[in-house]
């Protein structure tokens, strides 16, 4: 990925005029573009790793896993939420981690984190990078350097369990490469986020990951049947059974750990066949409610289709839900649902008659495959849009968050008027959008992009949005966080979110595996 | 519950002359009936709290609330193993707990852990009094003394968010009594193990408790929303959101601590419309290798059925499936299976067909409703079994444990040849019949019954059965609990389980919640 924008640079994504005009005359976006640097060019600050730490080191991982040099270190220097895009443009002299290290193996692994334990070198695990909340930052709390454990080497399919459906991936296999491995042998995870390209199976599991065929094939967490952790305290290894009454599970603790626990290095993932045949629906509801009342009806009472969304009105009106059409041709008013069915082509017929009758029956109207298929065509690319908007001196971020079909609509209207308010003192009033991307039968996930024009200080600008926000979920009761995990940025409300017990209970864990404390420090535990 | 046996007198089952016939021909059952005592008649150890702890208590939980009888603490002195009646009908004086606590609310839970864990004195949590593990042993370890907290006070049905379809039950509800109160209101939670008629909502939570729809609505951890858990360092509310990329899951460290971590006092539970329809139909497998292939395949690739099992030859052969006929007419060869569906009628009716195609295809033949209806009417009645099989100079008991489908033979094999070679050495060759109950795409369990004749020490005789089958599922593999839970019993094994490091983990958790150690100790945590 480019060192200060999303991906591959040969998909950078033009605004249109239509776009454009829409930014200055709608959002009034009149700020010049944003510098763009190329990363031989950008300062970083010195690494703080002195010779005999990278001798030792090298020792461990061999001197050709060691990066030291600044475009490998810029390349580690964080993840990609808008705040790092700024950061990266506005800021002369970078950040970044004192070294990479790329691992071979456990063993690797666990004596790097020896070492460190020992000499006091905070390690920041690494995957693809595609961190949106901090995750990576390369933060030295007290600590005499900073690390970028990079686990690419971690790159083998090793075992197959066709029988059992279970597959052993390394940790540092990119969502697209462990797809390619699994349907060689005719398999698939089915888990598809939106950072899918580049992002990996370890990343994933650290982060509570959840796809965009969570309705068909779950979140992360469930497709997880076992991890190999190492932690400075020894390795764990989880996943004894499909299931298990022998305690608490503690592979519970390790997904979602954010690196703070430990180095995921293997995860055993449930797969499936891959699907037979696909089928894909957009759908119109009249208005977001009808919209929702009709997906939990789905969810709660019916075969619920592989994929499951809804954008609301707003979003709906500017078809941001499909990327290539965006602010070209707007739906004729209303909501736009997607739904898509996989399997076997009786069960995806089947299973696609009884979720028609639902939605149509909850005030649905049926627009046909087309919406559906361009989903699916420009479903990874919003990205690409957000530093194409940043560019043109638009903001652009996302959040999102959880709640029970219950308080849905009350979290909605509480983070939108947060950030609306928010903005708009700031002068610079923005376009809101949301959808549901995730459902449950309990509830459903709320996923809001927000537009507007830059500030002179536009990190200031949105962190005074994102505070305004977080503050609106968790006072909601809603969650911090369903998908994009804490992180430094989420960290503010983690005590709100877990309580205090709860945090005292996390730091105890983290003193029992990190007694040092330098795994991936000022992330996560609040 | 009566103190020596399973459930109520009133429900006491008489053994067919045919059952006696076999019990002597088919496995020389000889003994003479163990003793039965009367409640009233059993001396029970003194209890060790003190008048001024005994005041203290009362003082937070009313003096009615505080039972110090011998009857009260006989009814709470453990739980309904093999190992525990047979040990209430062999040993003359009777461990008990020292006091029977029943608090009225979370505030009272939490003034008698801070006061016992200044005291010393240990707290056995008490929900059905259904443990099969030794989860409810009055365990001293080194503590001045020992009290159990009854939560039968914890009742109401607080809440019920119908939109959402989420409950909050008082932990101390029977299963019974939740579907009462639910399906008052058109709801269930649909969680039906072999104690439902006893056991607790509480207590579902404390020890991963999986029911006979699991294929349909999941284990008990799948369906907990979540929990409040009263520790003595402060109480935790788990469950913020449907689901959460907010850190690791700690509500799942409470789910299966068994009263070790905290007393659990109310669960926010998933709840679903009562089903409109409800088929059954049986199945015969020409055996336990095709009936096996034929559920994975339904699970891995199908619409699942909302109850799926699978008995092996053996227990097909003696009718233990359906109890109502066990002994009195054998099918006619083969493996039986059982299948219901809930939901829609239309819903029933179409995934019953989807289900039904995969299970004929792959080697079954319907045996009609008859089977699965059989099965429904005893399909909690095996514990009464089990205490007419004791009565008549029988041993009888169960285990169980989960593994992967390709693991899922070598388990069945290792474990009953453990089972049998460790009872024939004893000169008692047992009859061992198998049963899969909860399936998943990755794995089932499988569920072992055991019958043989007593020696002349049949606890002794148990534990080395025992002994030899925890031996053999964790050689082998597989977890060495799937529903039952660790209590006394399965401690031995844990290290292994979860290893050293997970170990360490537990303990810290356990430090960091109950810095005392009064919490349920000797269980679980090994």
């Amino acid at each position: 990925m480019q060192w200060d924008a999303w991906g591959d640079p040969a998909c950078r994504r033009e605004l249109s005029d239509g776009v454009r005009a829409l930014l200055t005359s709608a959002l009034g976006v009149t700020a010049p573009p944003v510098l763009r640097r190329s990363i031989g060019e950008v300062p970083v600050e010195p690494s703080a790793l002195g010779p005999t730490h990278l001798r030792a080191l090298s020792a461990v991982v061999g001197d050709s896993h060691v990066g030291v040099s600044d475009i490998d270190r810029l390349l580690h220097a964080g993840g990609k939420s808008t705040l790092d895009l700024l950061r990266r443009r506005s800021v002369d002299r970078q950040q970044a981690p004192d070294a990479v290290l790329t691992p071979g193996g456990a063993d690797e692994v666990q004596d790097i984190l020896r070492y460190c334990s020992k000499h006091r070198i905070a390690v920041v695990p690494f995957g693809g990078g595609t961190s949106v909340v901090g995750g990576l930052d390369p933060v030295r709390d007290g600590f005499e350097a900073v690390v970028s454990l990079d686990l690419r080497r971690f790159d083998q399919l090793s075992d197959l369990d066709e029988e059992s459906g279970i597959a052993t991936l390394g940790a540092g296999i990119t969502g697209p490469r462990a797809e390619e491995l699994l349907r060689a042998r005719g398999f698939s995870i089915g888990h598809f986020p939106q950072s899918f390209r580049f992002a990996t199976i370890g990343g994933f599991a650290a982060t509570r990951s959840s796809g965009q065929a969570s309705a068909g094939y779950g979140r992360f967490e469930d497709m997880v049947h076992g991890l190999t952790v190492v932690t400075p305290s020894g390795v764990l290894v989880t996943g004894r059974a499909p299931a298990s009454a022998a305690g608490p599970d503690l592979g519970e603790l390790f997904v979602g750990s954010e690196g703070t626990l430990g180095v995921i290095t293997e995860v055993r993932v449930r797969v499936h066949h891959v699907p037979e045949a696909i089928e894909r629906e957009g759908w119109n509801f009249p208005d977001f409610a009808t919209g929702a009342a009709a997906l939990r009806q789905l969810v709660q009472e019916s075969s619920v289709p592989t994929v499951l969304r809804l954008s609301d009105e707003a979003e709906t009106g500017v078809n941001l839900a499909t990327t290539g059409k965006i602010g070209e041709s707007a739906v004729a008013g209303g909501c736009l649902g997607i739904t898509t069915y996989e399997g076997t082509a009786e069960l995806v017929s089947q299973r696609m008659a009884q979720a028609r009758a639902v939605l149509a029956a909850h005030g649905g109207t049926s627009l046909g495959p087309e919406p559906g298929n361009d989903w699916e065509k420009g479903r990874f690319d919003a990205p690409y849009l957000r530093d194409a908007l940043l560019d043109a001196g638009a903001l652009c971020e996302t959040l999102e968050t959880a709640t029970t079909w219950g308080n849905l609509a009350n979290v909605r209207t509480a983070v939108t008027q947060a950030l609306v308010d928010a903005l708009t003192t700031q002068g610079t009033s923005p376009l809101v959008m949301c959808h549901i991307s995730h459902t449950y039968t309990t509830g459903a996930s709320l996923y809001f992009t927000v537009v507007c024009a830059q500030t002179t200080d536009p990190s200031g600008q949105w962190l005074a949005a994102k505070r305004a926000a977080g503050d609106a979920i968790t006072g909601s009761g809603a969650t911090i966080t369903h998908h994009h995990a804490v992180g430094v940025d989420h960290r503010p409300w983690m005590a709100d979110e877990i309580g205090g017990l709860g945090a005292n209970i996390l730091q105890a864990v983290k003193n029992a595996v990190d007694p040092a404390g330098i795994l991936n420090p000022g992330k996560l535990i609040p």
